[in-house]
């Protein structure tokens, strides 16, 4: 695994593609077919330009009553409610929601460290309109630009029931298998495996999460080479579970 | 990362120190001061000789009724029972309990895969009587014999709220903070970080858990070098959040 060194602050319209193919280069590191990207959502938000300033959000009756109710800023809870199905869990400083993505997920998201924010005009930033997307056309363009075949990860960080601290999870995955089914696997005594599903791109995301770090936007590109993982063509929905089969909603 | 190849199967009472050492030098690979174990519970428990055999478990009214109305072997649910504090819910063929450390966990940990069973005298395979005190004394001897001062987590899998598919947690660790606290730390632009603690351990365990796989057993320790992580002597306690701060208990 390498994180990317020197990776150039991401504006909206940044190609990022190239971004990732001269970070990579000017380190000495060719990329080679196989080999996995895993990207910071944060990046991934800027450069398709998801800033929102909170100046410009018109706040609806429901989201002021929410706002007073958790002692949230009644902007940023309008757009929590604009971004999410419906709202999971709350209590003051609190706000968990089922993202329009289907993560279940604080605040949709939205991030408001690491952006540069005029104090009079302060700008928020969404996840990527459709992360899975945003995934696949990244794995495109680099397959163009380099003639390699890669998988991409977008990851964010989130918060988890029952422990404390956020890991990486995948919100957005191109050219991989997220979800690894073992149904019908033996394990070594030929016994049918009882856990059968595992995460994989969850288990990536947050050993690049590690990584990455949190304080520190230097390194929001992780090159991970040699991981075992399954090519697929499909995105990272089959993450997540769906409401009626989760008994923590 | 690395995982230390031909790892040898083990069986209770066995040296797991030794058989690291054996193993990493096999491979070429000497351990240096800061590198950090990985090592997947199923070789502690058996080191530590807690198998139980399901014929020798006497079953509780309470566990026979719950056994009915889950649809799992009574012996089982005994055995699930007797490691934990309470159930967090069940439905048909599912389980979940606060284990005695702690941990959310489906049926307390207990693994009935990649465990030799004869079909007349089964046995299952209960998780270290304390993860933390087992990662302790590994690190310690660890650096008896090699003179070099490693991190050891001890990793299990786990399913999650909300997401498909399990990822690796740290059900024990030693030599290593396992939840970073970045509360006071501002970001690169100055503003003080919202998401301020990260579960270092989590995406820790996550990584090798990835690397180990799920069917193969072969590779159940992973060594990873150069993981900026905080030294400490405390165990995997921080990870585990407070039942009555939990939103979704």
């Amino acid at each position: 695994m390498w994180a990317l060194p020197n990776f150039p602050m991401v504006e909206p319209g940044d190609d990022l593609a190239a971004m990732i193919v001269e970070s990579a280069n000017a380190a000495g590191i060719i990329v080679e077919d196989g080999d996995l990207l895993v990207i910071a959502q944060k990046i991934v938000s800027k450069a398709e330009n998801r800033y929102v300033y909170l100046n410009k959000v018109d706040v609806s009756d429901e989201a002021n009553r929410l706002a007073a109710e958790v002692g949230k800023d009644p902007r940023l809870v309008q757009l929590i409610l604009s971004e999410s199905k419906e709202v999971v869990r709350k209590r003051t400083g609190v706000l968990v929601v089922e993202h329009r993505c289907g993560y279940v997920h604080a605040n949709a998201g939205i991030d408001r460290s690491n952006i540069t924010s005029d104090a009079k005009d302060p700008r928020v930033l969404l996840l990527p309109e459709n992360p899975d997307q945003s995934a696949a056309r990244l794995r495109l363009t680099l397959r163009e630009r380099t003639g390699v075949t890669l998988a991409v990860i977008i990851n964010d960080s989130s918060g988890r029931a029952w422990r404390m601290g956020t890991t990486g999870i995948a919100i957005g995955c191109a050219g991989i298998i997220p979800l690894m089914d073992l149904v019908g696997q033996k394990d070594l005594f030929g016994r049918r495996l009882e856990v059968t599903q595992v995460a994989v791109a969850d288990e990536l995301a947050a050993a690049a999460s590690f990584l990455m770090g949190q304080a520190d936007e230097a390194t929001p590109v992780i090159l991970i080479r040699g991981a075992p993982y399954q090519r697929s063509e499909k995105g990272s929905g089959s993450l997540i579970r769906p409401k009626g089969d989760d008994l923590f909603r």
